[in-house]
């Protein structure tokens, strides 16, 4: 059952991925674009303008802070997402910002700052999507030392948590009458005298509290680290999820990390990763999955899947029968696997519990980083996102296009206002904070425990 | 002789400070103003359409990464100026952004990636003005090692500069026609390999070359390390200077050190911070100053500065003639000053050189850190800015104003236009980036030597 399967059932949310030219690896030099918009700040400001048009709670970037080198795909990650979005909310009202930055390479005290100011700045439309960053290129940026192993980071990740989440409530919000004594003293804006394993920091942040207490965190990790830290932290959590029972599941899991850590039942918002590919008909709709994936044909579709699990991993079977199951033990994931557990995990999660064949599984999963793939005419696609909202299995979710800004007008024009129709989302902004958005509680109101403070 | 006199003169240009609720410590409640305006972004947003509608080349916010102990005055450093300025940058177009950032308690990607962002999504109005923290208060939120010495400071302020420039100048402008083969190979993005004392940096940027090859970069220790580190590294410098001389020979100085590091001539361009008091008669300016100081006429004004001299320096004199010349050695910095010592320097020049008396000086030097202080019509203040230009001492200034955004929309209103009609300042923007504006060579036409790349 859904861990929040008696509790009152909200509206859906929706963010959109805006990274890039689109989550297609064709996307940069998609016939009828400009191939250089990913360096272009107006393509982002487009596609935030296009996202509030259609009254979605907020645009995602992921980041990667290096030059990525597979140098056929357009890169995703230039502009730092602080500055971008910062721009974005000086530009464009109502849209809320989904912020990925690194626990490993930032120092508590600047971020919690840059944070709370764009929280502040945009009135409350700020979510912090921590990530305990493990790529290699990634750290070549900022150290020479080694990159640190998983158990490592995620502790470096907790105690940066700690610390943030301790400044952005340190220093209270200046409202109300002009004081009569001075502007703050020991009991209004606090030190935190953190000293930990990672980090000293004294505080109180220079930034006071913002309008919605602090920035919404996320988190997106799925190792067994992964999710100890969102029961202890995430408020949403992005993830791969590619089946229902599978969402069911993760939410049950991240709701039992929750209420270890001394958190109340529905803490947690999950929000999966999702790859829409629209089409007049469903036959356009399968073409155009095709054609973003460079492949010709469904069997060329195939064709390429199987090279990649080969090359990922070397036990994969030459010989494949397409139209029959696949087999879970061909996708476990590697002992030392450095990178994300999450898209592996899914993938054999998938295949145990919904036994696709290999035709089926071209459609279900892929695109973007292995996040599930929805295909068809704007009603199919309505429909699937509802089927798995209306089982409480997910709050909402986390859409990817494979081509921006074009796919996300036509998901604005053609499949919001079904949602819209079905009373499942909202026709106008329902809240001007991501907390109202999301039925978050204001971390002012909630009693911090010695755990989870 | 001006280091620049033998070259043509460039056209005035100007900068406001916008930090908090004006220069003035009595600002924030100054009487119809709403008191807590420092916590509010549209307040800086307003201030920066103000400079905006006066063709100035930037907006200036200095940065102090802690909250600011003295709870008696409003606090000016909230709202952390990346943010503030990419938020203005989203809203305003033209006006140009002089950011500050410490060198200290950065890493170098993360701020070259962020200001060459801004940089480009800004289409080239971005300031790099480079800080090596020196404040405790400062060092206290990022580490609980002792604060590092100047000589350390600026050691690792240099090779910060050293990385964040090869950085900017590291993946060429995806422009033209569309590549046929890969998007970037080694040589258009170049990784910079850089291990040094402080810093293991391996590159590239993902931020490719913007519209003015990098943000421009300025700064504003006046200490021997400061002087150096500006002759090698800084197009703008910002500065305490408080006469006409000391300015020729400030910019003299610098043009030594710029030569010194193999740059030409007329490298530098120095523009000093100015504390502007303007009345519709020269009585009104003098009294709104008192008022601004706290102080309800010239005799309490002069009991204040007394006051606070003999609080900084112990050996300062209990009794002293107001009417007579002040003693250059009353002056002396301490030799084991930690902090500015541009602000101690310039007032004991002023006083060696142009023999001030105490009546005089407190209408001299004041306001806003110890900068000089222009007082008086706007035709005074015109005046006064033209002198120093026209003599070749000065590109320009840095301008504070006691109180926000009033006093910044009077300076717009009033001597702006004197500016413009006297030919020295121009009535539109004349263009889009900041090196335009200030006549800087674009750093891709430089070709950098060993010692100065």
């Amino acid at each position: 059952m859904s861990a929040g399967a008696d509790l009152p059932q909200r509206r859906m949310t929706l963010a959109a991925s805006i990274v890039g030219a689109g989550a297609s690896p064709h996307a940069w030099n998609w016939p009828g674009t400009k191939w250089n918009r990913f360096a272009d700040w107006e393509h982002y400001k487009r596609c935030a303008e296009i996202a509030r048009s259609g009254i979605l709670d907020a645009v995602f970037v992921s980041d990667h802070p290096a030059l990525q080198r597979d140098a056929r795909h357009g890169p995703g990650h230039l502009f730092d997402p602080i500055v971008l979005f910062s721009a974005i909310a000086g530009a464009i009202p109502d849209i809320g910002f989904v912020l990925t930055a690194s626990t490993s390479y930032n120092s508590p005290y600047n971020l919690a700052r840059r944070l709370a100011s764009l929280d502040s700045i945009s009135g409350g439309r700020v979510i912090f999507n921590a990530v305990a960053s493990f790529n290699p290129d990634i750290t070549a940026n900022f150290t020479a030392e080694e990159i640190l192993g998983r158990e490592d980071r995620y502790r470096k990740a907790d105690e940066f948590l700690q610390v943030v989440k301790e400044l952005w409530l340190s220093w209270d919000t200046p409202e109300g009458p002009e004081p009569t004594g001075p502007l703050w003293n020991e009991t209004t804006a606090r030190t935190i005298d953190h000293h930990g394993e990672f980090f000293d920091v004294r505080g109180p942040l220079n930034v006071p509290v913002g309008p919605q207490g602090h920035p919404v965190i996320s988190q997106a990790g799925a190792s067994e680290q992964g999710i100890d830290f969102a029961g202890k932290h995430a408020e949403i959590v992005y993830a791969a999820v590619l089946g229902k029972q599978a969402a069911l599941d993760y939410a049950a899991a991240l709701d039992g990390a929750a209420r270890s850590h001394g958190r109340p039942a529905d803490s947690i918002r999950l929000l999966p990763g999702i790859n829409v590919y629209l089409g007049d008909t469903r036959e356009e709709a399968l073409r155009r999955h095709e054609a973003f994936h460079g492949a010709g044909s469904e069997d060329d579709l195939i064709a390429r899947f199987l090279d990649r699990q080969r090359e990922v991993n070397p036990a994969f079977p030459r010989s494949v029968d397409v139209d029959r199951p696949l087999e879970p033990h061909w996708f476990e994931p590697a002992e030392d696997q450095i990178g994300p557990v999450g898209f592996s995990k899914a993938v054999q999660d998938l295949v145990r519990t919904e036994e696709p064949t290999t035709r089926q599984i071209v459609r279900l999963v892929g695109g973007n980083g292995g996040h599930r793939v929805v295909i068809g005419t704007p009603k199919d696609v309505a429909d699937s996102l509802i089927d798995w909202w209306a089982a409480g299995a997910v709050s909402g979710y986390n859409a990817h296009f494979p081509l921006l800004h074009d796919d996300l007008e036509r998901f604005v024009q053609q499949v919001v206002p079904i949602l819209q129709a079905e009373g499942v989302f909202p026709a106008e902004y329902d809240s001007s904070t991501i907390r109202g958005r999301f039925g978050l509680p204001d971390p002012r109101t909630t009693v911090p425990t010695q755990e989870n403070r």
